[in-house]
């Protein structure tokens, strides 16, 4: 099981990297521009990936106040650069403009916090039925685009990756997308981030499964993922509030306090919270108060950029 | 394209016994008890298939005025009725009480009428997964069901026959029972009836295209549908208003107005009804105005009436 | 009882214009620019509330395909506009920039056609409670705006005029404006038209019943009221057809068919829908496909609407 | 501010009780029977409502697994348990069966965590306005029950005690109910347990503020309040986690870890969280997964509740 609870590579190297020196095999850069962030890590080896614990691939965080888009210009911001990002990994990954895309929607719908996949997916433009149904309206330069939110195996009883498989083999697109909602470390993060990678993604958890993850190993063509953090593990809030205090404290001179707990060996304090990560169950989450919003906000985003970033102008036409 | 817009067989019984003889291929048989009317249509050739416009097989209707079982007397007595219905039928296709079922919730999330499907999934228990998850509660004497809602075309731009076709060669049940929201003549019917049939069924469309239907032909295993009406097509209440304004003006003695209309051809009424049957579009339905809380219901009684009529009570004990 | 099914004022002109000639207490003047049409009646004397079966005051309608702002353009058009309209008829109330107001959500959260009101109130922007909260951000030239939803009387057993005078009589407002779906005869306004008014409004039906109505003589301060039609009465929608198609017949010469029905007295039309008229119950209701989609568009214009022309650019930095 | 973050009786009680001995001022009386724990705590003078930082006041609370009643048995065991200490309380306060009551909805529809209160009432039978629609069904001796869900401040602008004086004064109950959303220190405790006071009550805080809460005081007739953890503070969870681990670790005999933590002054242990509780803005909630179907229902059982509590059987024939 890994170490921290995060699905974000950029929470992972936050974490990481101060306790350890980043190996060759993991590379970041970021930039700052307006009032985003953009941070790019990529993992090339197998050091880096057992250094972040994540699989090799290019992962592409955007961090923006604003991200959801309340208001339009950041709605604008947000759904341009995510459709510039979808454009240049599909290209990366040799996608032609007539390549057919499936888009998978992860998650549950039933769950506000988990069904940003769902939602998307009931927002994004489908055009593969059409080439039967409105051909005349079909020119060739367009791309067959399909999705599916399959839900969660509590609710199917069918693993997720084998319910895509059986849809890959007879759609056969030389894409997949999967739209997911990701786990935090940090509370800041939610619905403020966004992760793009090429990586593949376990569907359900943050705990690098490779028999059920949706990758080109296990599909056959290229995976890219885009997620958003709506949760954050209750065990890491009150881990996240421990390592807090204990900075707080090291300012606070001669604190007696401080002293005793930066001793603390890194095994007396998993004993430490020991309780917590035993208490918090997995049934339990700490979320915004108004995540139903917040996940309505971004799936609109997301299903634009899609939209934008997939289909050619004569299928825009269409929408 | 069929004459009149119903998905209930006992609906078209009604309409074409009315004008015409029934042929040896329809046979129907008719119950009360308690608050229950309870129908059966067998249709046995093509003669039969012909005049009621439907598949050959085996229809069954449940209509009570509280069906969707408000209380908790009605609630029982839907589940538990149509629990033995389902047990029958799938000892009448041989399908024994370990081999593995598919459920598929027909219908689009995002529209209330149309959601009886998908949220009747939703509250299903589902087991297969369980053989891996939880082998130790598994008993040799369980049968292993899961579920899926593909959606619909439009939202998907796949044919939900195909998305079917993908699952079930991956996860091969020996029955697939789809459950999906129908479309009534009566407004009287809405909510308060239900058919079980091994006909097959047509995702989406009353329209028999026998192309798409998930039936044994097309998914080589027996398929059950269970299906509410939910909405009555806007031109069928103009037609119904209609017919019944000219029943009323028989009675009314020396009616000026009876005599004209009674002597009009089918084809003029055809013609006078031109303009309803073209302006109430597809967009536009005629739904009880509680139909979120009488979706929910329903939904409610199918899954338990599914939970009760698939499991053992070895895996009750887990719901 | 009126003897339409409207509670558009545009409609009953168009319905009653056709048959006699219109009074002088009625005005009407129609524009039309860019892709809105606009539309000013006026009701001046109880000739006029007689003859368009509405109470005397200004209604003006807004009619545009996309009204509910799908693609940004339409968006501002629609809000712009609205909020327009809403700063003269405050003017023309003789309500200054500073008066408090009282916004009213009228309809039932649970119904969605019905969630018009309730859903505009809770995407709507209050201040009145600042001045105590945020002091500081308050300078002197701004309006206290208040809100509330007070459900239906099926809900609460209490008369929404009452639950309104109730607040009224505490917070002392200088106006009320209440937000309400209403009923249209004609499907293609549904979503498509909003109507403004300072006539006053009644709760829950078109039927003027001025005990209960919101108004300036129940509630002692002007009435200002913002609806969209969401549904029509599913008779109406059988009257039309029938009349749609006369009116089709009438072009096809020597329509036999034609000749008998034009000759039908108004007393025979009303009883070949006596039919249609009881069973079509007011359980019953005729709704666009996306009506929650519909509803939850329509609602942030109008709020967006409200923020713009109610409250001062100090306020606007608050939202 | 009070020093620990709970709306429940129970929580305050075990939390101060462990620290300092229980005053005069506080009687506890705790039962178990079936699956069922009963407890009963009054506190009946000032020493005592310091000690609890709770009002003066009867608090039961009814703690069961399946409180929220997903099979049969237990939905009837809660509904019954809670229908009886209603007339209790009713009794108790002098409400006869015919005085009118003025049932209140606590809280916000847009975030599920807090929409207990909303979704009880738009479930909830009221019989007050049949007096006048129905007269023919009302024999003398029937209690008048109306019902509203004001909103919150944020979304009204309007404090909720201003609301529910302006509806009392028109509708003159002999006693108002008020459903809430309540926050817990235990996680255990969210959709497992209900509290029942006629101590009055505060909308949307635990923090005492007499001058706008829900009571006897503010809206002269007797205020019932009925509610259910749904949310634990995150700042909670952290000391929770916290206080677990020091018990933990005094088991684990010469803990170095544990002398440490110990030793630390209460003053260090409000440092060391300081953090916590900076970070944990009351924007985040931690709440269970399936807090929508919790919501849902346990509406459904106190609903059904007041119903049973309420109505006498002449009533219930028109449920």
């Amino acid at each position: 099981m890994s170490s921290i609870h995060t699905d974000m590579a950029v929470e992972a190297h936050e974490y990481f990297s101060e306790k350890n020196k980043v190996p060759q095999g993991v590379k970041m850069n970021k930039r700052v521009f307006g009032g985003l962030c953009y941070t790019k890590i990529s993992i090339t080896d197998e050091e880096g990936e057992k250094y972040l614990e994540k699989p090799m691939g290019t992962y592409i965080t955007l961090e923006a106040e604003n991200l959801r888009g309340s208001d339009r210009e950041s709605y604008k911001q947000s759904r341009n650069f995510l459709a510039k990002e979808i454009e240049m990994l599909l290209e990366k990954n040799n996608i032609s403009p007539t390549d057919p895309v499936l888009v998978i929607g992860l998650g549950n719908w039933d769950i506000t916090p988990d069904a940003l996949g769902p939602k998307t997916v009931s927002s994004l433009f489908v055009s593969r039925h059409l080439f039967e149904h409105l051909p005349e309206s079909m020119t060739e330069n367009i791309r067959p685009v399909c999705a599916l939110s399959p839900g969660v195996l509590g609710t199917t009883g069918i693993e997720t990756l084998e319910i895509v498989k059986g849809i890959t083999q007879r759609v056969n697109p030389k894409c997949v997308i999967a739209i997911d909602a990701l786990v935090a470390r940090s509370i800041k993060r939610l619905g403020t981030s966004l992760q793009i990678s090429d990586s593949g993604i376990n569907p359900g958890s943050g705990v690098g499964n490779h028999r059920k993850e949706l990758s080109k190993e296990t599909l056959g063509v290229p995976v890219i993922s885009i997620g958003v953090p709506t949760v954050v593990d209750a065990a890491t809030i009150t881990e996240n509030a421990f390592e807090g205090s204990v900075e707080i404290l090291k300012e606070s001179d001669n604190s007696n306090l401080f002293k005793m707990l930066s001793t603390l060996s890194s095994e007396d304090r998993k004993r430490l919270f020991s309780v917590a990560l035993s208490e918090m169950t997995e049934d339990l989450i700490v979320t915004p108060k108004d995540v139903d919003e917040m996940i309505s906000d971004l799936s609109e985003v997301i299903a634009a950029a899609l939209n934008t970033g997939l289909h050619s102008k004569d299928v825009k036409k269409l929408m």
